[in-house]
């Protein structure tokens, strides 16, 4: 499969990584997702993300999942290996293992802790030149997690600096201009193109693509949907994106919750048929007998919107099961 | 008027300050969106909070905007003002002032810096001594702005110790489950009833109410709206009241970005011929080309949906006016 | 008085507030404060800072010492007023009493919620336009407080963008090398020459003064220690220098303690006679019985030592009483 | 070697983790160090703490290094495994790795994350039930790092409830209170014993033995000192102690700085002999000329200070080489 390019397009769903009930990975469960994802027409999967749980997983249980991905994906699309070590050696380290083992590329955030530019950009020529710069990366600018802001100066600074940076994983909240000026960087021909994935659930998504984002890079437990929204954008039908989109916000602004959300996001997926155990790895968040059935409203609300709109056949394939 | 009480329901709008261009306060403004507020039925407004800009008033400013809705509100709806104030003795003052000029009671949040349970029990029973029991609160459990956060066994050890809390303005974000902790203090007997009302935007605000929420107390530019969903769920039509405001989320959602959020907001009042500028007070947010556009194309959305939803008259008396 | 320069060099004490027992500020007190400070031989003082509890006065109050501080010195020293101001309407309100009163300069630090550099330099634009160029600025770097990290190159790069800047108040933490960096941007002719006073309690004072540190703008309880160990460093006897301030580092480490080193340095200038209570204003600490033995075997232990050494006549003014 | 237990007492350095220039652990500097922590007399050893840079070793170093180290303990001196992981389950795995392997009790702190003392308390059942209450914890209380505020209330109910919590190792800033209050909580009989060892550099020792800390538990790179400073207290001599310890505050303020304060203790111990490298992990802080000569100077004030004072003895077996 090719490595990441700045020309990556379209949803690049991140997966969730599916436990049994004793906290074993479900591998079999990863299978369905993954065909699941394949299924949706996406070019793409990153694994081993926070979503993901990765910082959960021993070392060889991250690697291992990998692996497993990109055997089941066989070649039929990108996989990028979310790279949160703290420390360069073990980045540098699994940067190998993952790339050796097919990845298409890194997710990587700055380090929280990074308080300057100054130390931004010593940090990122320092990585670079640890995993090299024909290792492709998703650079991951959510500073909500990290609590490293870039300016969309600063960002442009670093992808003009680091022909590695194929992708920017856009998910800062309330920063919907720093798209708009990241793509007039490229107008004026300030620096080549860069490719733009949202994530942050893609609460803003529609808003997104008209500034310019190409697709997104997020957990949403509906990725067709998100397919379906950027083809409609794509093909110059926005409003007919975002009614889709519409229908959907309701269950997108009730995943976007930090924390529970991921427990919400498991329980779509079980409901869905496609893992067998909605179970966080601990400590980490449980739905209780509330949250189910403020799910399941959402749900079958969401059921009778799509078939009044008819559009149902968005989610055809894996609708969500009455309980 | 009456003083605020635990039986608190309904909307309260947090209403913005309106600013001349040159910085001023507008009075005529204030005036028509109590008027508008009014109108709407609500049965209170919160002046003087975060949105209303009261940290870049002077002490001045902000009693004589106070002054200025009360005589303006006139008796007809209760006025909650908000009291941000570092140092107890500011706080004394203004809170002794606020109540004799007719405000129905204070919006108060713990103090940042306060770091254990201890401390906040502290501060509420130093507060208290100040402003006296008698004083009603609206205690604004706002953590993502203050950095104290309060479990629900806090909380209701709070409301139980301090007659004077009558409403908890909740806007914890991932705290949902918070509301059916509370209200089960209660089912359980374990402390009296106390009024919650959800602030954070209302971005769950049915999911809120289906917990046991009395209501809202924010600042959507559409409070009609807010109104008529509480008031479809009182009268026991929460689906009905849900599928309005789910026409309304993509706005609300637009809203709720930090920061800018208020610049949309006062803009959206402005383009409804509420207040005569979209001015926020230095240093604050303003919108620029991109961003007015990007508001347009949404109200124009949630103009078609309410047409073809049969929901237009909703916000018939001040709709948005095309640009 | 003439206003402050680029030229500022030895120790300007950040003055605290005194208060009375029942919370009024204590005018006699702030004399005898302001008198010693002066005949401690300081270039200036300031007040109205963090330490000065500025945020729990109001802004009548807040001008009202500024004002009486200033009839008190009566020119024999610069007064720089804090200026913690949210709002530039506010700021620049007081800004202009206060210069009009006579201070010779402001002491102003970026707001918290500045993120990025680009956010920073349009911060100090905006506010300098409101200000004015001509209105001397100590510019307070204290992320520790403000949450704002300033690299070296984008603190000159202020440096040289507003001549108005004239005194960098450094007390970042763990930042020794700034100062370093600070001055071989002077050294390498990047920009003209700015005084650095650090501040963060002089806890590394001696580090300071030998990497280019022009004196200090702290609280420490004897500013005639500070005014000593800067005066040995300007004559070329950094050793002796260092070795007086040795003898009070227990101390300074003592009091550097955040939140109640405040009370502990009320309660040392109570116990040398200069203040009349060592109140801090509501919510705030105060120290209990075993506060006030650790601190008497501290300030006892110093004594002994200052005799030891042969030094006791630097604080021969005003000792610390007996208890 | 026996367990951790309640009555642990004196100093229990934290160790640095030795790495040679070209990154790879320095296993004979670390039996260097190992040796020389033992001929200072101390009852025991932390290893893979923050200061161990345990969060940039692969797990497999980190065990090896664990075992490394208890082989040349050889059971003469416990030794507490820092245990930092994110998930139960690497946790879990770890502990019955470092357990078996002969580790005397592991150092665990509260997840980042935790907001409210429910949470905490949750935290440590669920942890518990995990890694069983006969593992003795070393709880580390280091806000400033975790984010994590535990009153002194909290923390005796977490004592009382989890057996297994046999030392308190005690770092928040500006807390001596708690020393008192968590002591105060014993003489009155609310609950047993438990072991208090104070962290953050040692900064207040004499202060926090006379409030009835047991030692301490942090890395200062004199650790023969902390040794003396604690054994003259033990004995009633605790005028003395502190004099000692006064003559090396100044170093113990160097090394207190937070970043590049590791690095500092890694040169001194490299002058001293014990470790080839004072190299840190990437990425991490290095020290550069300024850097350099300043510790140079401090070292040799304090040797001469040594030597004046007659105190010269206490770091005889390993003096800092002249540069």
């Amino acid at each position: 499969m090719p490595l990441l390019t700045r020309d990556a397009k379209g949803v690049y769903p991140i997966s969730i990584t599916p436990f049994h009930d004793d906290g074993a990975i479900d591998l079999a469960g990863m299978d369905r997702l993954v065909d699941f994802f394949l299924q949706c027409g996406v070019p793409g999967i990153t694994v081993l993300g926070v979503l993901g749980e990765a910082n959960k997983l021993s070392e060889e249980e991250g690697l291992g999942l990998l692996g497993h991905a990109l055997r089941r994906v066989n070649g039929r699309a990108q996989v990028i290996a979310g790279a949160g070590h703290v420390g360069f050696d073990n980045l540098e380290r699994f940067a190998g293992r993952a790339m050796e083992a097919g990845a298409a590329g890194l997710m990587i955030a700055p380090a929280p802790g990074l308080k300057t530019e100054e130390q931004v950009f010593a940090y990122f020529d320092a990585l670079t030149r640890r995993i090299g710069e024909a290792t492709p990366v998703a650079l991951q600018d959510y500073p909500q997690h990290t609590g490293v802001f870039l300016s969309a100066g600063t960002l442009g600074a670093l992808i003009e600096r680091h022909p590695g940076i194929k992708v920017v994983k856009h998910e800062e909240s309330s920063a919907l201009r720093k798209i708009s000026r990241l793509r007039a960087q490229e107008a004026e021909g300030r620096r080549g193109r860069v490719s733009i994935l949202v994530g942050n659930s893609g609460i803003h998504l529609p808003q997104e693509l008209h500034r310019g984002a190409d697709g997104a890079n997020t957990g949403v437990a509906f990725p067709e949907m998100l397919v379906e929204v950027c083809r409609r954008f794509s093909v110059g039908e926005a409003a007919a994106g975002e009614d889709l989109y519409d229908l959907f916000l309701p269950l997108v602004r009730h995943e976007q919750q930090p924390g529970i959300g991921l427990a919400i996001r498991k329980e779509i997926f079980r409901r869905r048929g496609l893992i067998a155990s909605a179970r966080v790895r601990a400590p980490g968040p449980a739905l209780d007998a509330d949250d189910h059935a403020e799910l399941g409203l959402l749900l079958d609300r969401l059921d009778r919107k799509l078939r009044d709109a008819g559009e149902a056949g968005v989610i055809e394939a894996y609708p969500v099961a009455a309980e």
